[in-house]
């Protein structure tokens, strides 16, 4: 059942700039963009074209892209929420252009988060495809957003979720879309390995076809646990943040830990004999990068622990010499 | 296959003071001991008897156990390794005192750490338990140290751990000694989820009535992932330390996280619908209290991302009101 690879998207310099209170120059994050490019990583979210007033670790997402090396074969992708976003995002012309559609289970965490209800949120997001289609920008991501549980409205019904996976499939048919991920976020941390089988399963059960990712947050230290419930039900794609960055702004208590940490996620790939395209040593080195340009520690724990195949290796060198 | 309830040993007083380097006093390592024995835990591991000059930490071991409160219901262990030691924990008079037998599948480790072939472990290991017959303390415990690697050997053969087993069982057999609980323990956190249900897997399927617990460090971040492997395994038994109290003296680098933490464990648990008894908004204040008597953040995570069921139950009540 385990899948034989996985693709793996690096957010930390989107998840981790935006949230860090920094402030960080623009070449530091250059720098953790630019040493992730050498990893073997395929895909990056490098930055978020909003507010520069309302999120200004982003003010300079601008700069970011501009001054980042790209490196062929990797894809760097970037987010927007409206019109001037997308057109700040295009003109870097360094950029995988592409058209995310977004449906939330929490109908609480939607009227309060962006002002809609359900039937307004589809009308505006059917709108957002035409708009896209008008630019030529092709619709690759969807995303169903708390799909474990919710801050605001509590638990997710199961059924809620796969009706919200069937929303996003009823606008892939209409609109000749297909998605390369449809994504499954525990934006507040609020699942266990038994729920995250028990979604993926349900979904599969209706819509065998999903190409589900994962997108997990650690807040609450399910984070590798998940990805493992995930890996054992055939996920094969993942969101992850270097060193565990994007520590999350709805946790309960200040200090809690972000994303799940790509270069752990990786380690448990590798351990588990799923390809990852990643050299876990290079990636290490990136978190430990990312320490030093946030001024923190940040909560991944292969960085401190060690890489196994690094001990594997030294323990034979011994053992022959 | 996931078990109704589980029995979780907390070692963090004994697996932490011994490796803080302190100075801590008695009192505050008596504070937080009585605080984990109000959290509906029922077995707590306090002190090691051992060299007051090796391991500083634990040189007041006796007073430790002279002042701390004994809880009706709990059962208060602690480790010794020689008559001396034993001895020191006999007249606290407040022990629950219980033999324990130790096979190593790491051959380089037990050279390394006890300088014994196996032969000559097994002769001293006879002799240890017909000292404890003699002493009318029965042999209750046992465990399988670098059950899945070791730092010194490397990966461990699943078929050296069955035969370790067998060992066990064959000195129960002979002793006529019945164990509470087999630990299997990634002493130097090599266990991946795969691992820990492969050797579960193999050792019951030689020794299906063996009564395995796990022993897992969090070190390179699989404690939780494996701790829900072996749940799905149908493991009953863990040891677990509050706040992931025990750093790992064997990690490849400084500041790596020491054993799985209790709190988080109690949570995955609760989330999953199994019993654990322990109160988890209490377990996460003694979390709290660890880290101020160590005097430094620990890797525990659900002390800052929050406990769900209060949250579940604020949004209930917000719901309602």
């Amino acid at each position: 059942m385990l899948p034989s690879s996985v693709l793996i998207t690096e957010e930390g310099p989107r998840e981790g700039f935006q949230i860090e209170k920094g402030p960080i120059t623009t070449d530091r994050k250059v720098e953790l963009i630019d040493a992730l490019s050498g990893t073997g990583l395929r895909r990056i979210q490098v930055a978020s074209f909003v507010s520069r007033k309302q999120v200004p670790g982003m003010a300079d997402a601008d700069d970011i892209v501009a001054r980042m090396k790209v490196v062929p074969g990797v894809d760097y992708t970037a987010l927007w929420f409206n019109d001037a976003g997308l057109e700040r995002a295009r003109v870097t012309g360094k950029l995988t252009l592409e058209g995310k559609v977004r449906v939330y289970p929490s109908e609480v965490f939607m009227k309060r988060n962006i002002n809609r209800t359900p039937e307004q949120h589809l009308v505006h997001t059917h709108a957002e495809i035409e708009r896209y289609k008008e630019l030529g920008i092709p619709v690759r991501d969807a995303s169903v957003s708390n799909a474990f549980g919710c801050n605001f409205q509590g638990d997710i019904a199961v059924e809620k979720v796969v009706e919200c996976v069937g929303t996003l499939m009823a606008l892939a048919e209409e609109h000749g879309m297909e998605y390369e991920k449809i994504g499954l976020a525990d934006t507040m941390a609020w699942a266990t390995p038994v729920t995250v089988k028990r979604v993926i399963g349900a979904v599969w059960d209706r819509y065998p076809d999903a190409n589900l990712s994962l997108h997990l947050h650690d807040t609450r230290g399910m984070g590798i646990a998940n990805a493992y419930a995930g890996l054992e039900m055939g996920i094969r794609k993942f969101d992850a943040a270097v060193g565990g960055l994007g520590g999350c702004p709805f946790a309960a208590h200040k200090g809690a830990a972000g994303n799940v940490s790509t270069e752990d996620l990786v380690f448990l790939c590798h351990e588990m004999g799923i390809e990852t395209g990643v050299d876990l040593d290079a990636l290490i080195e990136c978190a430990m990068l990312a320490e030093d340009v946030v001024g923190h520690p940040l909560p991944g724990s292969i960085k401190q622990g060690g890489n196994l195949a690094r001990l594997r290796a030294s323990v034979r060198a011994g053992a022959s010499a």
